[in-house]
């Protein structure tokens, strides 16, 4: 027996008892006379003693060969501290060791094990198991398992049963690109890797399962951008003989359980936002409303005053900013610079101060009077002391970069609090969205969401305008769940493969098992998806998700601690009936 | 709203309440007058009632369009039935229906939706959404996501972290063969999919994790015998700082407890057997004892008596098969006939009847006395009225085949009872084994596991002979579980891949990572994974794992419901830099 117990453990009213703790040698304090060490484990720090009066000259030798992260097994006696410790809960006892037994040597580890440490992001995903040690990372592992053991039991409790839908599936050239893994045994033939199982979870509808969840890896080979990853988790749901209204209300419960249980946060009903609101509200469809500062349309008030940049735009739009009508000039400059940066893309920025005084002052006295000022003061509900922005343009990119201004205006005041939960419901999606570069439509969310009943006589004249059946929960100004009711016929799945530009054979080669399946007695359905690695993240009050992933890859899909991808075999190329091409 | 209430809900004491079900058309049974139907969903059924004298016109009309499987939503009456089904618990009420919808109409399907069907195995297969609506499969995939549900919670409470390990890792050329995914992004690189999360885990405990858990997806590109699939479940788990001791009571704690929740049966400590007993005992280190037949190996007793076919062969070895002493020449025959199949390999095989009335008969009645014969049968523990079954040959092959032997007779006599579980502990595996082909060592486990240190001495010098501390857990004759107890530092790594004819160059590029990491102060370590697809089968009291899988392979490795795997674009052939080369 290594412990008889951990390391987080033992307080005041275990003194005097003998023990034996493991773990790893955290800090050594030699004072020559006395030496301290801090013993750690998952579980917490414990601090033993050595000193020259009550142990014994080879075991103070032995004391002193010590290194940091050494694995040690001691013997010892709770003992009371002279100088307690308020910081940790064992804080008030140490051990004074009667036998020390190394359990193994450690090299000096390439960065500190320390809440802060001094490695750089490669080091740390190169040493990931000495990285993990360190108590955030450990912590942020720990709550992941927690906040997914919490999903499990609220959707069982609900009736959901959890079903594995299978990992080597078909590849369809729809959508992202898949993961292809070659098959041995049927030559010249490929699996895909899932990148979510949407047509499996719908066939278990088919097949009377009524209430489905699981959570499971997905897979994507895309070009990553920053904080994405090839691999990631998903909680993947979906439910027979529900409407929309049945599936909002289920996993907003599941959100609510999930905010009280892990963070103990009471929130009300969820707001819920069409997305023309949230795109003209707030510029994108994942609206973090924590804060205000909506958009406001100006257009009627300020075209036509003369000032030519407004003018001949399609939108004139801005937001009012809390308490920043005391910006300086360079404060305002900055501004500018910032929306001129090419990641944003704007030409340039209107600001109006709203001063305590009631007077307003801005960048284009020159075209708009006090009066005129104050009609846009009031369109943005600015208050005095608020600093106006205004952004002028096309009205796609105009919104999309006022977002952006909002978002880091929003950073630089402090009101994006990472303990403050703001979740809501974004609903009535656009079906199709028109891609310029395949001059066709794609489906916003996947070719089986469905249709609003209502938008249907627009399929085929006028796509673009028809809504779906489809639904985002928001959270903090990340999607963080998204989901449809689905197509639960053959003819009009099939219309949809059309509008998306398939051919029959296409349609048939690649989704024909699911329209056939819908010929034999299919229930309404829909669903929902949460990107579990983001939700985490959020949950856990930061903004990247690479501290939530035990073994993350970098920015080229590699693991740098496994070295991974890397070259096969040719042996094992030959087995697969494959070349490299190089 | 589709529903009010679930088709298994409804009671006597629901009478007159006005309720909206849904489901599928299991039934329909038209007396023209009357018409009933049977209404299904996945937690039950619900009669339905249609009659000339209380349904309008239109209303009965309808009801006569109803096929099996048609999708529909009824609005009713709940009344009492006149004539009660006590078989099902809503089969005191009926509904007398006020409104019917129909929600998707059904061909007919290509196999009854009944308990016991009519499709055969590849029909069902390819249609496995309606095979997935029959109770029994149903009931499968439910069961299988309570036993997960109990697994989780279970070591969730003994502090197990559940933590994902990555699925696109490196491929090993050791052990079985690897399925891999071509790198876009790595030009000619490759990963694997994971045969187990086996170094992930180990690292996770340097890492300091301390107790890991995962229900996790695994890959093996193996020529797919019977009931195997190229994916499978593990139950993955490690703990740090233990014994084997302490590995052994904790799942066996978690074994307890599935048997207990979920079978409501209670099991005490389980038996613990060496390797090398069972094998002697029983003739595989699986051994089935919810019966008992153990070997008793007679050379000392029936050889040198004058039968040759005995005298000159390494073992002789026997059974007494309960209550079998009144077999006919025809049964015994047919049991040599079973013994001399290629499947078996016997050469033949000698009987001895042990009669009730104390004399014995025997097929080697030239050659030995009934003294002989006694000394027999108290050898392998026969009573009166038992049938002695022998067979002679080298030691290691006899072995296995009485073993299939003493599976067959408890097979014939119903002593595999699915419902009575005998789970026990087998231990002190030999840590290699000899592979005549290669002429080399393999690890019997895998690289990983830890010699006995009491024999670590013999590890150069007879490695043969080296013992692991290894152990498997088994159940009603079949390996669920197995697991050891890891080495830990760098050296000891190290020879083991020397032994398996690892170069030092393969051992770093292929394991480096983990060796480097027994250098940063490695815990003592150790685990276990359990098959839960094998597991979930054998609680579930059945011999085949495929209808406790959703979505199974058949023996070539596809899923002929979807048709995968499948031929890929040339295009993305080039994306991935791969040539076919048929």
């Amino acid at each position: 027996m290594y412990r008889s117990h951990t390391n987080g453990e033992l307080r005041l009213e275990n003194v005097n008892q003998e023990v034996t703790l493991s773990g790893w040698v955290q800090k050594v304090r030699d004072k020559g006379f006395m030496i301290w060490i801090d013993l750690r484990d998952r579980y917490g720090i414990t601090q033993l003693i050595f000193d020259e009066e009550r142990s014994s000259k080879e075991l103070m030798e032995q004391a002193k060969t010590l290194g940091r992260e050494f694995v040690i097994q001691i013997k010892g006696n709770i003992i009371e501290r002279a100088s307690k410790n308020p910081n940790i809960p064992t804080g008030n006892i140490e051990i004074l060791v009667s036998t020390l037994t190394i359990l193994n040597i450690a090299k000096l580890p390439p960065f500190t094990i320390e809440d802060e440490t001094d490695g750089g992001d490669e080091l740390r995903m190169k040493y990931r198991y000495l990285d993990i040690r360190r108590k955030p990372v450990r912590d942020n592992l720990i709550f992941r398992s927690k906040v997914t053991m919490e999903v499990r039991n609220y959707l069982s409790k609900e009736g959901f049963i959890d079903v594995e839908t299978p990992y080597l599936i078909k590849s369809t050239p729809e959508g992202a690109r898949d993961f292809v893994v070659p098959s041995r045994m049927n030559e010249g033939q490929f699996y895909a890797l899932p990148q979510s199982p949407q047509t499996f979870k719908q066939l278990l509808m088919v097949g009377g399962m009524d209430k489905y969840f699981q959570i499971v890896k997905c897979f994507r080979d895309e070009d990553l951008r920053a904080d994405r990853q090839p691999e990631f988790t998903q909680i993947d749901c979906e439910m027979a003989f529900v409407e929309q209204e049945d599936i909002l209300n289920t996993f907003e419960g599941l959100t609510k359980h999930l905010l009280k249980e892990i963070k103990d946060v009471e929130v009300g009903v969820f707001p819920r936002m069409t997305y023309d609101y949230a795109i003209k509200t707030y510029g994108n469809d994942k609206p973090d409303i924590r804060f205000d500062m909506k958009f406001g349309e100006l257009n009627d008030l300020a075209q036509n005053k003369g000032f030519g940049v407004f003018d001949s735009q399609e939108l004139v739009v801005g937001i009012a900013v809390p308490g920043c009508a005391n910006y300086s000039r360079k404060q305002t400059d900055k501004l500018i610079d910032f929306v001129k940066r090419p990641q944003v893309g704007a030409n340039g920025l209107i600001w109006a101060k709203y001063n305590e005084d009631g007077t307003f002052k801005s960048s284009v006295d020159k075209f708009f009077s006090q009066e005129d000022l104050a009609t846009w003061a009031e369109r943005l509900n600015a208050n005095k002391g608020d600093l106006m922005l205004i952004l002028a343009g096309n009205a796609e990119k105009t919104r999309t970069q006022l977002s952006v201004l909002r978002m880091e205006m929003a950073e630089t005041l402090g009101l994006r609090k990472p303990n403050e939960f703001a979740p809501l419901w974004v609903v009535d999606f656009p079906l199709l969205e028109w891609d310029e570069e395949t001059k066709r439509y794609h489906a916003m969310h996947h070719p089986f969401t469905s249709p609003k009943p209502e938008d249907m006589n627009m399929l085929e004249s006028d796509p673009g305008k028809v809504r779906a059946n489809a639904y985002d929960m928001v959270l903090n100004g990340n999607e963080i769940g998204g989901g449809s009711i689905r197509i639960f016929d053959k003819e009009t799945q099939s219309r949809m493969f059309d509008l998306l530009g398939f051919t029959k054979e296409e349609a048939e080669n690649q989704f024909g098992f699911l329209m056939n399946a819908f010929e034999y007695g299919a229930p309404p359905h829909g669903g929902i998806a949460f990107g579990l690695d983001r939700l985490v993240a959020i949950l856990g009050g930061q903004e990247t998700i690479r501290d939530f992933i035990a073994f993350p890859k970098n920015n080229s899909g590699r693991d740098v601690m496994i070295d991974a991808p890397s070259n096969i075999d040719d042996k094992q190329l030959k087995e697969l009936n494959l070349k490299l091409d190089l």
